[in-house]
């Protein structure tokens, strides 16, 4: 059987991954869905995820955990800077190098850019990026993007909103670099001190058909898809400007009535203020299956990085 | 083989289990305990237990996890808020919702009672009451009669003393209502200021035969077991009536000599100051017996749980 | 077959490891080393290593936490006294009664000396020393030996230099100890604030040939290995000495030009300026080997604790 080509493979970033691999690693995780408890236990018996976090994140941390639990794996590491050898000042650079003895897969979840490629060159196993900087989170991706094919069938063709903080969310950046693989009409929709920072997908800019909004409201009956991210008031540089918008990129019950009767409501979470709980029981919102669907896939990567003969 | 009437199911109250189900969980203990640590492995592995705890409690979510663990299991979660997604803010409703994706089986300790009610609604996967408001603490009740029975080989006839804060301890409620299935008669020491919120027992105040003392001196002698629990000084709203009382509800070696030679001593630990370690070495201290058939009965439940097919 | 000797042993001090022990270690940590993923995991599955830590640690915790995966098995436990029952005034008997109640094997951290002694009194299980008070620390004395052999390919005959804070460094007393087996001249060069404490030595005085030394230099081209520890600011009484002198115990590319070619340079971990980043890609530097070799030394020691037929 051939080596599968996530097999002992370092995930930085999202532009690594092309069109044939992210479809392997969909493909996989429909399989994996399909395993007993058992035949899973099989894929990462005896196996140790180390994970780095140098900022918290209980979402991405805890379902790389339940995703290497499914495996018959185990994890260990830092979740908080504060406890750890980090806080009496050991560097980056040792912190990742012991990780590695320890275990067979590193996740580092770090603010700055290129600390996963740095990571990389030191570790003797693979490294998985947890999150860095501003603009990288490739295993979000690419379960926004496998959710996205689970709940509408297909990529290509859809309208797809992103909305809220398109400056500082990691998430949004990677997500445009997979959907450059699709054929889709993206809606970027924010307060313009938020606008997406246009220098950061000069790579994919030609590839994606880009429509920038101030508001949803007219172009949100076309959107199949609405991204929900957060929008944090200590990014805006002037209150009185967050108190103005703060109530146009809320996601309710309204909102849905005037969209189409199919469409998507995703969110990477944790959610605050921003979808309104009227929302959650209703059958556009499909965040939570998204969590759901994003803990298969990592179990899913995982297994492909440690398993050279399964695809 | 017939269904276990554990099998998928949520532990929310002491008052959900009937005496049936009780002897089941006991009887399925016993048989548990016997097992190789292989033959355990084969009742959880690859299964994930997520711990959701809004209030700290090292014994509770380190016994479950060890009873976990002892089954091939791995168990993952948030053991202090502050350091998590409820942190930045997320609703109760949202952890436990991705919680549950995340996991098998969820255990929730939260300081507000019909709060495991509430998660049971939200969660696909069964939900386990680790302690929530002032009176539900289903599993501790569950232990706490598991050792009555491996120590005294019986519950009913016996007389049975709690003493110490009776107001505000939610192990006493719950093992209350746990002793109501049997023939006891129960004794509740406390000041004044703590004694019990009759209020709470009205479903089993016809069932039990409850006498109230507010010294320990008279009861004494014909007491079983005497079931001891914290008093915190914060609960007192006049300090000078907690440093009247507390010395008279310090279980120690001269109590003993005038109590029943083969009286039992319980606690549900952390112990303080209110069991003198003098009495560790006697006979008559099975609080840590306690602890361990506490774990032991809560990798049982959890097996039941989690396996059709046992019993 | 013949019972291994460390079968279900409590590891409480190097001292009462004799030198044929020790070698049983070495030999099965290189057998195990060689063991594929499925076969570790039949040495500890479903059991449970419970940590107790009063000091932080992330080396020592995590290394033993990746051994216990490695071999199939959980880790459970108290990484931070502040958020436990020990916050709540919990004492330690108490704290490690119950922990021995949940796992297979208990792992202490406590800075009194004497501790784990105390703790194997009340254990029902194996007790390791995870490093207590300012002597002991046996797994990592263990690590270190067994580092030395694997890189050097003998003890015997070494001339080993140990620099920086020996005074209140505890793993170089353990080491001190183990060293004592062998044929081997030590060099101790420290500030004078901070030598040996020559009278808890008195054991071994006879047996090592030591010579101590306030500067590396003269010493410096007869050493086969630098055993470099930390000096912390806080050690000083006067911090004008510690201005003085730390530059002078820094290990850098300078100090190897100066040093045998084949030196190799040991640390506990975790480095911080005392030995300078240059030095890492030399094939004199081996503390990151020697965290690698420290994982699988306590892997093959707690697969002895649990196994009783392997060797």
């Amino acid at each position: 059987m051939q080596r599968n080509s996530f097999y002992n493979r370092d995930i930085v970033s999202i532009k690594d991954i092309d069109k044939q691999d992210l479809e392997r690693v969909f493909s996989y995780t429909d399989k994996l869905r399909n395993f007993t408890p058992n035949e899973k236990t099989e894929l990462g018996r005896g196996r140790v995820l180390g994970s780095v976090f140098y900022e918290p994140s209980t979402r991405t941390r805890m379902s790389f955990e339940a995703a290497m639990a499914s495996l018959g794996g185990s994890s260990l590491g830092i979740s908080d800077p504060k406890s750890s050898s980090i806080e009496k000042g050991e560097s980056l650079a040792d912190t990742i190098r012991i990780m590695d003895l320890y275990s067979d897969i590193v996740v580092l979840r770090h603010p700055l850019d290129g600390s996963s490629r740095f990571a990389c060159e030191l570790s003797r196993n693979p490294v998985i990026n947890g999150g860095s900087g501003s603009e990288e989170h490739p295993t979000q991706a690419m379960l926004d993007l496998y959710t996205i094919i689970k709940e509408k069938r297909r990529i290509d063709g859809l309208n797809i909103g992103m909305i809220g903080d398109l400056k500082y969310g990691r998430t949004v950046y990677s997500l445009l670099y997979g959907l450059s693989y699709y054929d889709v009409k993206i809606h970027l929709i924010s307060p313009v001190s938020l606008k997406i920072r246009m220098e950061s997908l000069y790579e994919v800019k030609n590839k994606l058909r880009i429509q920038e909004h101030t508001t949803l409201e007219d172009i949100l009956p076309k959107l199949d898809i609405i991204y929900v991210t957060r929008i944090q008031r200590e990014r805006f540089p002037d209150l009185q400007e967050y108190e103005n918008v703060k109530g146009s990129y809320v996601i309710d019950i309204e909102v849905l009535k005037k969209a189409k009767s199919d469409v998507s409501i995703m969110h990477p979470m944790p959610r605050m203020d921003e979808i309104s709980q009227s929302v959650d029981n209703t059958t556009n919102a499909i965040y939570f299956k998204q969590a759901a669907y994003g803990k298969d896939l990592r179990a899913a990567l995982l297994a492909l990085i440690l398993n050279e003969n399964i695809s």
